[in-house]
């Protein structure tokens, strides 16, 4: 029941440290190939060297007993090879776990559907978050700053998203934020299927599959 | 009075291609030196082939004139390689025109301060913003769409920051909350001086060089 992390580099180190750093830090397995020793060696990190498109490497990193597996693009290869490696890698996983939880970073528009095909269950397109990020630098500095601090509250579990009280269904958006408002919780939007909708424009009627998303204390 | 962007990649080019899309698109020039031609020749865009740390490479882009500057992180470098060639970028580039506002992307974090020292306006961490965002697909994967659906209300210009007005110096958060959201104003917070606030904790007071952060429709 522990979590693989296939790739060391700058990314990677960032989510060990943090996954480490948990009071009830999850057991984390680490396969690179590159890398001589252990990282981490003092963080309760596992350590497994070699290609992770292998099934004895796979085998020695348990990843029949993982509950989640990311893997991080190859920074030593330019970006359409690194995306190749990681669907090869990921292809390998789901063969000998179909059922584990894949989180893949791709770093191309083009491979993302090829990614989506070899069973990724979550895709993190890396550049279009970045180049997002340093466009808005450039019209927005303070939106940034502002968006960033967001990011962090979610890292606090500040933000959740909760079913509406049955009180609430067929209410409307804005007067069910205030009266939430007055308990101290701020509704940024709701979640309707698979659309989330920030701040919705008055009049809202809420159903009652709507989830709200929201920022507590 | 153009944007300069120097490196090509799958970041470089979601920039050139969003920065291009605009209505009144600014002139974007694009610096690299392994490319043969013009990527994107279609959308407005000049193409200078050469080392970006070069005075004459960096004189055929215009440096001088430029509004604005995006180093992004050569991709064909490991980490700290990659690092080390964008802060001379940067010293070369501010060494011919100080005053022109640079947005530098950073791999590693040791490499945070001297890319500072250099001269930097704007600092973007690339590996901490995709580390948090893979971290959370481990733990909410509604909450990463979350976020990322707010990303997209930055992007759509509906998030913004503007100063309270003087009636409200004084005045209880929350009670400002709940009057400007009969405006059809969701306030996230505020801005006081670098600190951002988001969803202070009630009782709270505005003071009057206090910034609201709002969501609008
Ligand atoms: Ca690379
Ligand atoms: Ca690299």
């Amino acid at each position: 029941d522990h979590i693989i992390v296939i790739g060391w580099n700058a990314r990677s180190r960032e989510i060990l440290k943090t996954i480490c750093s948990y009071v009830n830090s999850v057991p984390v397995t680490l396969i690179d190939e590159t890398l001589e020793e252990n990282p981490l060696p003092h963080q309760n990190l596992h350590f497994v060297k070699g290609n992770p498109q292998r099934d004895d490497v796979l085998m020695k990193a348990s990843v029949m007993d993982a509950r989640q597996l990311i893997i991080t693009a190859d920074q030593n290869k330019d970006e359409h090879q690194a995306d190749m490696h990681s669907i090869l890698t990921l292809i390998a996983v789901k063969g000998m776990n179909p059922s584990l939880p894949c989180i893949v970073e791709i770093l191309t528009t083009e491979q993302m559907k090829n990614a989506k095909r070899a069973g990724a269950d979550e895709i993190v397109q890396t550049n279009l978050l970045t180049s997002f990020v340093m466009i808005s630098s450039l019209t927005s500095r303070e939106m940034v700053t502002a968006f960033l601090s967001l990011l962090r509250q979610i890292d606090q579990r500040r933000l959740g998203i909760e079913p509406i009280l049955t009180d609430h269904i067929g209410a409307n958006f804005r007067d069910v934020s205030i009266s939430l408002m007055n308990e101290d919780i701020l509704i940024l939007g709701i979640k309707r299927g698979e659309e989330m909708i920030i701040h919705p424009p008055h009049p809202f009627s809420l159903q009652a599959e709507d989830l709200l998303i929201t920022i507590k204390n």
